[in-house]
């Protein structure tokens, strides 16, 4: 099955096309990165290894190598684990479909497992010798929201000096204690620099400096910008990162880095009116609304000829319908999302607007048929696949300030139902 | 108006109760507290500070507040804002009824806003002098949950030793730079501290440590315990301090802090059946479904006597009705929780569950009568004072897979209800 065109990027905020067209034509070198990921993660209080801790039906690991996926000029990933979490990582590879991903044992510390993945670049499976890359980069399994332009900064530097690490300005004054636990003195904080990952090396560098460095290096050491230095004479070069580089330590770091995703996700939606006078009317009078509430809206008629486009790059679609026609609108929609596998790596939303208007335009309802049962059935389908259905109910008023309040309503709603993506909320047909 | 009963602990799970009673008894001597809030907070990437950012309808800087007010002994709070913050800071406590905060104006740098509020403790308005405490805790106004019993760790640290700081492991390596910005040398990690707030001072020792400092340690200086060590030879005592004590820094943090209070609030909910056979079978069938999704939940006739006291402890509430009896219960738990101020400092979650059984006990249903849109203009209302109202209706089936299957699901949405705390949602009837 085919990847999703355009998996998702996490930092649109920051995102420079221009660098990152730079980015394609600059680095025509092989590049790779080794994601160690094979600690327990004691610090995030549960019991799962915080890389393998799920947040909207994912786990954090398959973030951090979506977002290197989705950079052109890197040709592999290798992923270094612990013996026990060897089949949970073959399964989230399998099930994600996650290509160019090699899983290597992970030693008894960080660097053991560090070594172990570079080792596997050049050494190939079953005797048959990889392409070795000229920059390995190193970086965090649970820092997932690394940027392509700063990850060309890593690379190109580590191509020019032999190694480069990503620094961040200290948030805490450093302090040395006595042995006895009091305060002996604090550091100049302007002098010192948090070292961060990512980091890249020139391959030769980072493997000679393993095969160079001590067991003590092995067992205690936690630098491997040091380690070059150390045993290769490689100063290597610090290159002060955003704060999106921050690394996923705490429970309350998931709930952080879920806020994030959700939020990218959430930036906006698009409104199929199915093309008749009211629903468009009603479509636009939406757009309006959502957009006051930072939300950008596109109205389409159909996902046809090019709007079909929509499907493949949107997260949020909200359909249109007035009185009972359309509905099986709502399913044709499903299926084409599920035929292109478009929930793979985050949960898409459909909200069902359903406009009841009377035969004389007034607010009287139509009673409702067998739609709430059949959206039920449907979103109950419909979650098992990933996509999270929602209807909002309202009534046509020609009185302006009514009609304003209801179409109000509705964005707020869908809004929220957009942000929240709530799997316990799917089917429901809510009033605005 | 009177501060609603244990207005909220926001660590729960790290509460031990025998430390905080001797808390209470062992502090005999004044304490005070200092919240430098004058920061710009640029860090946040949001243009309000972020001590006035607010989650679930309160700023930041409140919950910080709430925190030290329910410490028994502990006597006064200055709060030290920007000068054009001083009006939104006495809106903010006015608003949520906080009492023994002084506000004073910040200075131009951090080291003399702290001084202006260290100052303002012995300096009266007006001529008339305060009670000088012995010991004076400063904390972050950006690191809401602080507890009790670490607050008590170092207030008797800071009067044995005349100071005592809160640290921290350090979470990265850090890095000396050269000036051309390669890697000079690494820390030691073992060897150093990240020193972190609250501290706490014998009130003339970090009074005098002010006096004699320099204008450059007024200007540049960022560590309170070296003042201290400096001018008045104090060295202070460094405590180990919990995860907790994080600061928010960036929009991300803010989205943490309130992923946690929404954790804290949503441990427990209480049932109320009104005492009818029906009702309390299915409030019984609820709990041990949200049991099973780590929701504690108690079930209560009504309201009264004893169980009058479940209005001042607890933050979620399910009514259950069966047919159209008992909405007006709704109204009358709602009218109660206003009465007490419950929802002065979080959302309160009203859950309607409607049992809708026919005569013949099968599942056909009831017309619902005006109920809806009872339930929404009362919901609407409601939002006003910050209490959410949501109904999940569901049909009596004699089947035991299909009644099954229906309570799972009103305990699955009525979890995700409170847990979301939505305020696009209320008013709606959910079908189970």
């Amino acid at each position: 099955m085919d990847r999703p065109v355009e998996p998702g990027h996490f930092s649109a905020c920051e995102a420079r096309l221009d660098k990152h067209i730079a980015g394609r034509c600059s680095v025509d070198f092989p590049v790779a990165v080794v994601l160690p990921a094979g600690g327990s993660g004691e610090r995030t209080g549960l019991l799962t290894p915080k890389q393998f801790c799920t947040f909207l039906n994912r786990p954090l690991i398959s973030y951090t190598i979506q977002t290197f996926e989705r950079v052109p000029w890197i040709q592999s990933i290798v992923v270094v684990v612990a013996k026990e979490s060897l089949d949970l990582m073959m399964d989230i590879i399998h099930r994600f479909h996650h290509r160019n991903v090699l899983v290597v044992h992970g030693g008894s510390t960080r660097h053991r497992s560090i070594f172990n993945g570079v080792r596997a670049l050049s050494e190939g499976e079953g005797g048959t010798a990889r392409v070795k890359p000229k920059v390995v980069i190193i970086h965090d399994a649970v820092r997932p929201f690394v940027e392509e332009d700063f990850l060309l900064k890593i690379t190109m530097a580590a191509k020019e000096q032999g190694a480069a690490g990503a620094i961040r300005p200290l948030v805490s004054t450093v302090i040395a204690t006595t042995l006895e636990g009091y305060l002996d003195h604090s550091l100049e904080r302007t002098m010192y620099r948090a070292s961060e990952m990512p980091q890249g090396f020139i391959y030769d560098v980072i493997y000679q400096a393993y095969q160079r460095c001590s067991e003590s290096d092995f067992e205690f050491g936690t630098e491997c910008l040091h380690l070059a230095l150390q045993y290769c004479g490689t100063n290597a070069k610090l290159i002060e990162g955003p704060p999106t580089l921050w690394k996923v330590t705490y429970k309350r770091d998931l709930a952080a880095a879920e806020s994030i995703v959700k939020e990218t996700l959430s930036q906006s939606a698009c409104v199929v009116t199915g093309g008749s006078a009211q629903a468009t009317e009603l479509a636009n009078a939406l757009q309006r609304s959502m957009s006051a509430l930072d939300m950008e809206v596109d109205v389409i008629s159909d996902l046809m000829g090019d709007d079909a486009k929509s499907l493949s790059k949107e997260w949020n679609f909200i359909r249109v319908s007035v009185n009972s026609s359309c509905f099986s609108e709502v399913g044709k929609m499903l299926s084409a999302l599920e035929e292109a596998d478009r929930a793979l790596l985050h949960p898409v939303v459909i909200i069902w607007v359903y406009l009841n208007v009377s035969e004389d335009g007034l607010s009287a309802s139509e009673p409702m048929g067998g739609e709430p049962a059949a959206m039920m059935e449907l979103a109950t389908g419909a979650k098992l696949g990933n996509i999270l259905v929602y209807g909002i109910q309202l009534h046509h008023s020609k009185e302006a300030t009514l009609w304003g309040r209801s179409v109000e309503k509705v964005a707020q709603m869908s809004c929220a139902l957009i942000r929240d993506r709530s799997p316990a909320l799917t089917g429901q047909l809510l009033q605005a």
